[in-house]
């Protein structure tokens, strides 16, 4: 009798017929890959569910590029939390002899990087972040909700296929008074395990903290974790028994509000929360629930995705 | 009687339309900006009738994230001829004193960048890089078609709205042997003018150049216009006055099949050509010719937009 493959044999399966059926390709960086036609249409299929399960709460829609102000990201607090994530773009902007010592030190295997200047932008490391600045000033008395989307980039190399570098990030944000915020993040957690039953996934909701960086940031993830402010739904990608965050509901309470100026309509500092969720892994889970075949998926799934 | 307004000043109104009526949004850097819903639909509408128009040739999809291979890029030639516009992706790799050191110049405002570490990645220049690695070996006898698309930079602040820094570029790439691939641009050529009159735009087509660096550059941009190598379809974006490039056609000779190794089915070395679409642009273009409210467009445009 053939043993059953351990979860860990599927998990290495799951990832090598990912890249042999060309629906993930290669780059030769670890997490950068391209995709195939089919894959991004799942993709959009999942972002046609999470927008359908959002759009009852008629959100303004704003999309963003990958990359975002430099000033931004200074400003956010995201740089003291998670330096070792972010995604810094410099540019050459030396003379024609400098060229010429850029292309020698590029020949010559050397960092050609060091002498670059320092540009406006960084990668976008989450959706949300360029929302808040355009939510300055006092809020309207129910608030503001918006619906986002930007492609985020995280420097956390890793051969774990649902490990990105760089992936599709589509976010709700809300901004409110305390009260209208933690109710309306309340009122998500249903919808999110719905929305993944609907693409028949099974998953669980778990408190959760960011990858805060050294030993301050542990004690962050500590309090972050203890007071529930970051909770995740996961599902299996590499197995059942690690499952991964597909989606997750969060809450800033007056961090974002105090950092950008924003102040709900009784004029305390605004919270706000966002829900997020993770449409390559999402589409991952689709592929590991359902199998790499996606003719056999559940019809209302390919009708779905045929639409 | 009022004058008639100056192509310039309608220039001028017609950017500032844009970001009054929320289908641009400013985050602070030239040429990188948030996109209303609308706008997004819009580009998506693009993508569509560019697809429809090579869907007959059966190619081959792939798609590709905004951040791309830097030894790629290095192999590519890239830093050769357009070292200015390239996004160098650097990372923060140290302990928590040198975290200390980093945001204390965040704060001083310094340029906190610089000690910074080199990373796997450099932000995607064009769509069909990628590609080329991907197609090294003997090619099939009719050579290679590829539908590639991704989110491209280039590092050229600017306040004309029709050059961003971050913009979508949908491209179709040829390899095959030189004969072939010639026929196959000069194929393109009427597509392109039949693809933007269908959409309602007046176009020319013009021998063009790519923007090389220095002084060297500027005999390899005569060489290419001489040569014909690169032909641009140009619309008004910015007034009638000096049109945009919304597309081109590019023959590369053996430049990337030198580089990466691609040999037609006879054993010469291959021959590549790839048509390029920029989205963002095609979707200005619509706006400057129909108008801003999308709601009196022709109504075949209309409609392929509410699909």
């Amino acid at each position: 009798m053939r043993p059953t493959p351990s979860a860990d044999a599927a998990t290495v399966t799951f990832r090598e017929e990912l890249f042999r059926r060309g629906l993930l390709v290669e780059t030769g960086v670890p997490g950068v890959y391209g995709r195939s036609g089919e894959f991004d249409d799942t993709v959009a299929l999942v972002e046609r569910l999470v927008m359908a399960a959002g759009a009852a709460d008629r959100p303004e829609v704003l999309r963003f590029p990958p990359v975002t102000s430099r000033a931004l990201i200074e400003r956010s607090g995201y740089l003291g939390s998670f330096p070792h994530l972010a995604g810094v773009v410099r540019c050459f902007d030396g003379s024609e002899r400098d060229h010429r010592a850029l292309l020698r030190a590029v020949e010559s295997r050397e960092d050609w990087g060091v002498g670059l200047a320092a540009t406006a932008v960084v990668l976008a490391p989450a959706a949300c972040y360029p929302v808040y600045p355009l939510l300055a000033g006092t809020l309207p008395p129910d608030g503001r909700l918006v619906d986002v989307m930007s492609c985020c980039f995280r420097h956390e190399p890793s051969d774990d296929v649902a490990r990105l570098q760089s992936f599709r990030m589509y976010e709700y944000v809300r901004a409110a008074d305390a009260q209208t915020v933690l109710a309306w993040r309340e009122s998500w957690l249903a919808r999110l395990v719905h929305l993944a039953h609907g693409m028949g996934l099974d998953v669980r909701i778990e408190a959760a903290s960011d990858p805060f960086f050294g030993r301050t940031g542990a004690l962050l993830a500590d309090s972050q974790r203890g007071q529930g402010l970051k909770l995740e739904v996961l599902a299996a990608i590499n197995g059942e028994h690690a499952p991964t965050a597909i989606m997750s509901a969060n809450y800033h309470q007056d961090h974002f509000g105090e950092l950008f100026g924003i102040r709900a309509h009784d004029g305390s500092v605004a919270h706000t929360s966002c829900v997020a969720f993770g449409l390559e892994r999402i589409a991952l889970a689709l592929y590991r629930r359902h199998g790499l075949d996606r003719a056999r998926w559940p019809q209302h799934l390919r009708q779905a995705a045929g639409a």
